[in-house]
């Protein structure tokens, strides 16, 4: 085990908060395993690399020695949205959840070490709860306690409706931490409040509180909003090495240096040398290379990401891309935009009909790839480098709607 | 049974509200007995009068051929206070329970007919819902609707806690209407939130909606707050014959109107005729007297009722009541005040000194009885006839702190 300043030092890395910093310190001065909860959703079992700043934490504890808690929240994913309201949130059969937390465990232990992961279902004393217990956890917490947190604080301003269960969820949340006895609760910090209510909760149970860190959600390739599947600007960790690849190499410099913080297992005083040398003039795209390598490696293994970075290569062999070269944040209204507006607004061809004749001539690339089809559409969300002819680029990013 | 029109003038004798009575007026019309709800705490099973003004329009419906379900909330009565904040709600065992749901039958069948009515046990069902179906129940509900409730609205903003499981104690009680298939539910005007939410719960549930009536909450026999044990301005329907009659006796005219309503079974018609007379001239100390016998008739029997008359008359044998006397409010800071300061506030006696020389002379009565001890003490809330010598009367309240 590392010595605890170095343990600490490891833990806090891109938290974005730690609560309370003195309970950790006296939890891993003790020198056991702690057990480290995270909670996760099972309806979306389809992870893209911001859900796994929280798992990477994860892996940096269980390297420190300690035990994972890897924590399904089956219970309320099978009773779904009681109210009916949320057609996304159909009530899970108990063959989905377990197809489901099959479908976690082969993602997720490409970072986590299965030896040091206990996957558990919160069904199992949820199930054993009665009407009457529940009653007792709800008189655990107060009515304007819970208006305190931020969403449902906004939404009784703005006289949104919030159903009763909504309040029963982050005290059930709380109750996982009491059931699994958690020494730690990571999350997003988006959970904040709901990580605290198990602090609570554990008080009142007569358990020693547990340690809460948050996490930062992590923005999307387009490096400003929160990276999401439905903003079309994320990164799957099952997609194929040569998408992660590509994605990664398309970022802007700025957020290269996020990921770094969040996603890299290199140590911080290697980064900052990085820093330091890029500052004085070293090209940041052979970090960016360095980067998606070691993030394609995690996923695909250390030869797929050799291939990845080969094959990434070679499609630029012809013209390799510039250092510099004009960004262009490009607005839709719909899904996408087509390449023809693409090319014009991103000033590649004076015209549609030029961009046209372009294509027809085989001058335009995508990502280095050529396009044959003038009806091709980019992505809402997607940011990509153009290329017409052998001198002209630019890196573009396709607003959304 | 009773012409429709006839059964609802009946039924809204002394009712604050009837929801809806389009819908009362089409289940009397069904002409099938009516499932006719009433939700009692099993923690307090010593009834008043106030009690009885409910258990009355009970027997009403009773008495037009509907059923009557005594519904003992034994549920929440062995949760007892979750918060363990209000020591007055000790968790019930449930021999506790069914020890108190004796004593209410006792007390409840001195008004109600057996025969048609049922005692039920929420428990029942409450006891088969996990904690995932009260998420269920929860979820018909939002907490904006619940913080319109006027006690919930009125802590809400002077900053007093609201714990969250008393939004699930309407819902339960809601829930019951649904168990029970209510038709109609009765309670005390500061009940009529909770009976609407059983009327929703059932049209979620697919059930006809329950009527609602809200009955008014009695008067205490000082003529101005709720009866109530604590404020001791009661008359507890298991007191001694001569009790119930002697506090009968000592309520103002205004009040006897108000009882004659809510508490007698006479006629309205009846009662109406009474009035004109009285207002005519007719001494309303023979209606007092009439409604002090109608009401010990019904817990003691009517030879204990006429006894009851007798002796009491006995007792202001030597000096009948004058028809008007003078009335005082007395205050007092703590549980009661003396004899001897009652007497002198009351300007029966100059002084104090005055007073110990006629109460050991035996000169003074309290409710026709001697006083033998100069350290009497009324208690507070209590409303008794003073009397000092053959002819100084006054009619005095003694005020709690």
């Amino acid at each position: 085990m590392l010595e605890l300043e170095a343990q600490l030092c490891q833990i806090k890395r891109g938290c974005e908060e730690v609560l309370l910093e003195s309970d950790l310190r006296e939890k891993l001065q003790a020198g056991r395993p702690l057990r480290v909860k995270a909670g996760f959703d099972p309806t979306a079992p389809d992870l893209h690399l911001g859900h796994t700043v929280l798992i990477n934490k994860l892996r940096h504890f269980q390297d420190m020695g300690h035990q994972v808690l890897f924590l399904i929240g089956d219970f309320t994913g099978m009773i779904g949205d009681p109210s009916g309201k949320n057609v996304t949130r159909p009530p899970l059969t108990r063959e989905q959840v377990l197809e489901n937390a099959r479908t976690y465990q082969e993602q997720v232990f490409k970072i986590l070490d299965p030896e040091k992961t206990e996957v558990c279902f919160n069904s199992v004393w949820f199930d054993t709860l009665g009407a009457a217990d529940m009653i007792r956890l709800a008189a655990r917490h107060t009515v304007a306690r819970m208006l305190e947190r931020d969403d449902f604080a906004k939404r009784y301003t703005d006289g949104q409706p919030i159903a009763i269960h909504e309040f029963l969820y982050p005290l059930c949340q709380g109750y996982d931490s009491v059931a699994l006895k958690a020494d730690v609760e990571l999350g997003g910090t988006d959970q904040k409040f709901n990580l605290l209510v198990g602090r609570e909760l554990q008080k009142h149970y007569g358990q020693p509180p547990q340690c809460v860190l948050t996490l930062p959600l992590l923005e999307g390739t387009d490096g400003e909003k929160k990276m999401s599947k439905s903003l079309g600007n994320y990164i799957g960790i099952d997609e194929p090495p040569r998408e992660i690849f590509g994605k990664l190499m398309s970022i802007s410099d700025t957020l290269m240096w996020r990921y770094y913080e969040l996603l890299s297992f290199r140590g911080e005083a290697e980064i900052a040398r990085d820093k330091t040398e890029v500052a004085a003039g070293r090209n940041p795209r052979d970090l960016k290379e360095a980067l998606a390598v070691e993030i394609v490696a995690r996923f695909h293994g250390q030869v797929a990401a050799i291939a990845a970075r080969e094959e990434f290569a070679a499609r630029f062999r012809q013209g390799v891309l510039p250092d510099d070269m004009p960004e262009f944040i490009l607005e839709t209204e719909g899904a996408g935009l087509s390449i023809l507006h693409a090319l014009k607004q991103a000033a590649l061809t004076a015209s549609t009909s030029e961009a046209i004749r372009m294509i027809q001539q085989g001058g335009v690339k995508v990502d280095g790839e050529r396009v044959g089809d003038k009806d091709l559409v980019l992505s809402a969300g997607a940011t990509v480098v153009l290329q017409v002819g052998k001198r002209k680029f630019a890196r573009v990013r396709i607003g959304g709607a």
